[in-house]
């Protein structure tokens, strides 16, 4: 069994079925600008996630599909609105909305998608009381990665931050989207309470080591390759698991250093490379991998309760593909 | 029956339920920021209708607080966003949210208060049928209130607009929320079908009466009053319906000195005046406050399908204030 093979599969069905619910609407402006990120690719995790963990309990996937749609919107509705704060003008190679179509249209877009996420639910067939859960789940999604994207900015002008602390902030900020996309297709296909628990369990697991690998692979290229967005990170004062790591860890004139250095907007191009090296004395860069290493294993190890099946052996394959990805 | 009396009962009534939904949460900024405006009043128009529509078919109000939580989140949630887009420092006499907190809390903020409202949806006690229906009814309300929005801003970039692409634009941007408040209210209520109907109408023609009577209040000050918010939107070429009567039917050098002034980021105050007092000569002032006082009477005629009730004469009532109200 091939995972590419078996994604594409999955992809390109998603792909008409989004393209098709994206088709009209007026005034154009305001839809291009809402279209402008859902067409232009990505890599659709969320909805795969819940096709196959719909699968995975023997659900249909049709009945998943208006689902997969409310995922990737929301994905990407928030992408428009995060570029929006960033000041980001790039996005998967792509100008980004605002940087495009302007900071207004950019922000209803955003909000255009949102409605549609929401939208699109109303489409799934199922019973009221299931359909009650996996509505509320997905509003409590969004309150949840509104939460996690202002601690991200809110740890940026902190001193110091608890590992924990760091956790509790991914979890809502990237891995509830992973955790409620194989929950809500496992809801739907019709699982036991324990498979919708062990598919919640890996979707959570699978998106915090995401996460953690994201940041890994930023700080794991080599000094000469050194990119602006470390340093931009590194002088904003970026709480990823790796600077978090640091912080707690150095000790003496390190300490000293990551204190005067770590978030100030100042900091020299040798005080960056300085802070770089610094993360691998303290040995952070490889914690972070390890702690994705781990939680990877994790999630592989919770789908035990899950029958023999295609769909289980693709979210293994999944699992293991999320942490060898190079940006 | 004394209308502010009725109103102040039902405002009383909602203001707890809301205080109540939007207590806690944390990050405290966030949850700080998402509360500020509507923690800071406002007139609370749309949970009134939809409570007063439900008690005007006989329904239970209880049923229907859900549905006015999440339609004041709503309105609140795009003023969020309507204010960093027009950049505005101040609403309801207090600063608006992104001038507090900073413009990318104030995103998440208004992201937040449309989650919230979602979330509030669940709660609403009824059929499957009925909650779809409702459910799907805010979804797109929100899809419409964005695409007005973005007309709004797209006409003020054209020399012309006809009083038809006007309305249609006001209808979505303001009426369409005051709409589905009234039927809403009257679904969740259990009314017939034709009383539904009614309901709806009577939102609609109150929600475009509402924003027509806006604009001519802008424009009923005299000349020595005149603000800088008119000045602005004559210089920015904001299609109100006085705007859009008046190039419509200016002729001669009263065209010409529309074409050149209105629009013009440029324009001095002595031309601002000058298009001021050509909004009457067109006869396009009392055009507008005949237009608003038309869709008003319109509002109030088409409740003669319902029983008489204290409710109706509330409805009645509450549309005759709308045209009423100063700023």
């Amino acid at each position: 069994m091939d995972l590419k093979v078996e994604l594409k599969k999955r992809v390109d069905i998603f792909n008409k079925e989004l393209e098709n619910y994206l088709k009209d609407g007026s005034p154009q402006t305001l839809y291009d600008a809402a279209r402008h990120l859902p067409a232009g690719g990505g890599k659709r995790l969320r909805p795969c996630i819940s096709m196959i963990s719909c699968e995975a309990v023997s659900g249909d996937v049709k009945n998943v599909m208006p689902l997969a749609i409310s995922l990737e919107l929301i994905h990407n509705f928030t992408l428009v609105h995060d570029d929006i704060m960033d000041k980001s003008r790039l996005r998967r190679s792509l100008p980004t909305v605002h940087f495009k179509f302007g900071e207004p249209t950019a922000i209803m877009a955003g909000d255009l998608l949102f409605a549609k996420a929401f939208e699109s639910m109303n489409n799934i067939s199922v019973d009221f009381s299931v359909f009650k859960k996996v509505n509320q789940g997905l509003a409590r999604c969004v309150k949840e990665i509104c939460e996690g994207q202002q601690l991200d900015m809110e740890f940026e002008k902190r001193k110091n931050v608890t590992e924990k602390e760091y956790l509790g902030m991914i979890l809502k900020k990237t891995a509830v989207l992973f955790m409620f996309a194989a929950e809500g297709g496992a809801i739907i296909g019709g699982g036991t309470r324990e498979k919708v628990k062990a598919l919640r369990q890996y979707g959570k697991c699978l998106g915090l080591s995401f996460q953690i690998w994201d940041d890994y692979l930023d700080m794991s290229s080599n000094e000469a390759t050194l990119g602006k967005d470390i340093g931009n990170d590194i002088r904003n004062g970026k709480k990823t698991l790796i600077a978090v790591h640091s912080l707690n860890n150095a000790v003496g004139d390190d300490k000293e250093n990551l204190n005067q250095i770590f978030g100030n907007r100042g900091a020299s191009e040798q005080d960056v490379k300085k802070i770089f090296n610094l993360f691998r004395k303290t040995k952070s860069v490889g914690y972070a991998k390890n702690t994705a290493l781990k939680y990877n294993a994790k999630a592989k190890k919770v789908l035990d309760v899950l029958d023999d099946s295609d769909a289980k052996q693709i979210l293994i394959k999944l699992a293991d593909y999320s942490i060898r990805r190079e940006k």
